[in-house]
């Protein structure tokens, strides 16, 4: 738990950019969440376990108001929802039925839920709003899920904007939206997202003092040199 | 018009997250408009009856500057809109092509249009801004209308954001977007709408305290009863 | 060069809409990029020459990271850039892989490039907004552009959002996006602009006055008269 | 009608590529109708008068099998359909309810309508080939209309593929799919065309001898020589 | 396992146009299976009980090569397929990864399945249509499943086409596509099935004599009657 | 030259579906180009050098039927294009305007060109189809390319369908659509393919004797031994 603390705690201040790059080195191409973007501008990036909720399309003879009421509910997964997690929603990029409103939100948020992703929209976005809850999604829509989708279950495999995600992968999601971290992957990003994150703000102040690019990002030799230089200085 | 009043100020507090919800119950699960978002952030909730407009795609020799002052134009329809009606356009989601600039948008205020709501885009989005009209689209386009789409007619039934309208359906539209409610199922809505927002109000104050999602949202027994001495307690 | 000066200050008063149905007269329909939005609210307009930049599909033996460092990268681009020009981006609509970040733009901002225009989207978009960088883009994106695009080259003729540039094409962008004027056009665009916008000026304040459009936009001869009147007694 | 036979006999032997080619010379772009193919492989060309269907999207109360027996059906449409006529069909691109099967296409068939063209899809595929009606479309698929659309009336402007069609326009289309030729241009496309696909069918005997297309396509002097020595010598 | 035999030998002779149009009359809207044709044009109509694969989309560290080889492989799930039943596979409409190739579909064919369905695409087209496994899909592409796609489980409830296919569904596909019919109203569309198609079958035969469709489709009184005395007197 | 022949001609018995397989074991998964589609269902299995083409959005003022006359044309194009290339047209995914029709097909034809291949459509589908050019493309519009794109130069790196393109890359395309290798894989290919085939052949036999695929497909060590044994055996 101290080390998933301590990871929670470096990522906190490693951006999406820096660690899709990262992931890109080792591979990883297909892992940010296409259409999802933060609900209010000034939202605060968000580190957590995945929390994977699972929805299909809607058939009307089993997505009706009634179906809320059933064991294997939203209502259900919410409750099992622990504590710092990241909600993560597969609504098949559906964006004509709000998967969640503001009283499912508000629970969440009593609940101590980090936030809440997903690949669709969610409803009563201004009560939702009210929630502060932290939300990253496509926007909003007012029917119900019921009228689009039906709830399956949760915490199964998922795709979530074109991206696979599994129970318990670590999420990260800031102003460029969200992306998951491999397991095995976790200890590497966060080893290298500080260092990266360091350079990059040495690079930003040469090019505040004029420095052109070529040479300075990537660094050559003499850049490099320049840069321990810095870092031995701080 | 008295009557239509009440219904009016009835609706004027209850969300279209609401109203796609009690239509839903109704079996309509097609009311809610695609695409179509507030101009602005803190638009206020709209209650009109709709006046609909038509646009066909444009073809070189109809669609030209020449058109506007033809009698079958938009200005026609402008000055044939009643006061507190709700414009609805059908520009069939052609999103290159600004279906009304910040001079139609203008004499619409002046004439007291209640909100202009299409499945197209307006031009000239600085100075639509400026004329305070209510204005539910899919952002903005700088072409004029004539580069995309031909204007034909007005209160015919149309098709906006995937959705049938029919002149003087009843429209809300808020921050969740813009829904249609069949004439037929107006009075339905008026009476259910109010007792669900109340409903609702008591379930957020619930949720509030600490009191998890199962049971209370959708209510079981006891919840019922909660609910009702907290009514009767008001 | 003076006569680009007073060309680019005559444009700093014309919106896009006017040139838009300026061209239209001239028979040009599609000088209006798709897709691309002012990444912040109260972004000034800006008038540039088009600086052009290419890129393709990612393939993985040819986008990566070690490519940044090629004489033919964005880097070396943007070293080529002159003050004042407009950096068109040509990302082919790409929305899951950003092309510049925030060390980028503060670069481009350093050398005095008046703006960035992509139909793909940029990343970092914090750091970016923090450049002060005017841009316009279909928003952000975690991933590096070599996640999905390879640059090519620059100052060649591209598309963007649907329409051709070439370089050194004038471009004007503002809240209803960006659009690209041909050169054998620009002095008509100049003579007929500041007369379009006045003329608009004079509708708008009509229209305050409560007189409706048709024989006002566009004008009937007695409207043309009062219009003359206007003009003469300012 | 003599003049309109002569129209039609003449315009069976031009093709819609030709067609296209010559409304382009008028300025006009946006005649042939995106998305709607022919459904079986050696379909023959068809001419004749746009006679227009209308389809709105479905709203659960309006669009029921009991819609059917209504007045202002497709029913009702197909019996005021003149024998020769092309139905066209604006099913607003909507490609999961079939707008008609296999009976309504039988009764169009034994009424000598000349084709079906929509930018939506048929139902019942199977029943609608063996009817020998020419049918235009995006495809088949199983539901009926009213599980997407509602039928609003006929020999209304519709737009059908992205393109305008108004009653009684002129429509040609093959196996390159349906192009709209508007009245005024008819006797120059008839006059036009003879001409061009005898030029065309000079310049592929010339290529198939091994003459470069530089030169030949279009024509330089010499080969404009050539060409008229040809004519004369049939 | 007699009353299954009856129920697919009746269903055999129903099409799927006419399976939606009595599953409309019991409100379900949302049955067929969007963008899945036949691979060829004269597959036969299959009838089965849906076993359902599900796929997510591909991460790089999952979707390999050697994921193929895994207990939960599609692999395993072809191996657990009974006799008679129809695949269902979940592709999230993914077209530029096929699911599944010749080797698969040939160990399919030897097992018994009726045939393969699915919103994403197959691979190696030439050597699955010789495997003569009756196919419905969105077409081909090269890359193997694990270039977008990585399989997860069987028998799970999914997605296809935008439709919910829950395990064990009955499933019907013809050339108009595939439709899924909920357990509970199998009967229902047996039941009405054979007589609906022998109301069509009269239908046509008097619109082949030139009756024309208002009054008999859907039928008056009058010729409910003439209906009735046909189906006495055969 | 002895050894291109050799290439070419090892090639042509190795799927795309293999060749896709084989490039993502090097890491590559984005070589086959969506949306393209052979014309005919027979159409033989091409392998040659890449020949690119390059088209931009059309602009009224650039894109006219005279353009056609220039020499950076399409014509001039084809007169560059040595016998046995591939040519690879990036026409931006545009499929309403016709990039070449029969006049050029019969060109290429003439001058020994293996294939045109596109992510746009052709024109004049029938003359095209007699000029018996293998082509592969998203199908067919009647508009001139003019009406949409802008034709800008050759031998240029592109796009096509997603993928990007080199000029001199070595392309296959067959019924599963068109791959392409880069220059550094081809002798990988060439050494894998054909033991891929002929391990794909014998699993295919092994099927068709009723083993299933697990431990067969991929092969465990038994599976292994019986192969080679088998292969040793012909």
């Amino acid at each position: 738990m101290e080390h998933e603390s301590k990871t929670i705690a470096a990522l906190a201040s490693v951006t999406t950019a820096t660690l899709t790059t990262l992931l890109l080195k080792k591979g990883l191409r297909n892992v940010w969440m296409r259409g999802t973007q933060p609900v209010r501008s000034e939202q605060a990036r968000v580190v957590g376990r995945a929390f994977t909720l699972r929805f299909i399309p809607a058939r009307e003879d089993q997505a009706t108001p009634e179906s809320w009421a059933k064991p294997t509910s939203t209502r259900g997964a919410i409750e099992a929802m622990p504590a710092g997690c990241v909600a993560i929603v597969d609504a098949r990029g559906v964006t004509d039925a709000g998967i969640f409103g503001d009283i499912l939100c508000a629970r969440m948020q009593q609940r101590g839920v980090a936030a809440l992703i997903t690949d669709g929209v969610v409803r009563d976005i201004h009560g939702v709003l009210g929630t502060h809850l932290p939300v990253w999604c496509q926007g909003a829509a007012a029917p119900p899920s019921v009228a689009g989708l039906t709830f399956v279950n949760w915490q199964e495999p998922i795709g979530c904007g074109g991206v696979a995600v599994f129970p318990d992968d670590l999420i990260v999601a800031d102003d460029d939206g969200a992306v998951v971290i491999p397991q095995a992957l976790i200890d590497f990003v966060v080893d290298e997202g500080e260092e990266h994150e360091r350079y990059e703000t040495w690079v930003v102040s040469e090019v505040e003092k004029g420095v052109p690019l070529p040479g300075l990002y990537p660094a050559n030799e003499e850049a490099k040199k320049r840069y321990e230089d810095w870092k031995k200085a701080k």
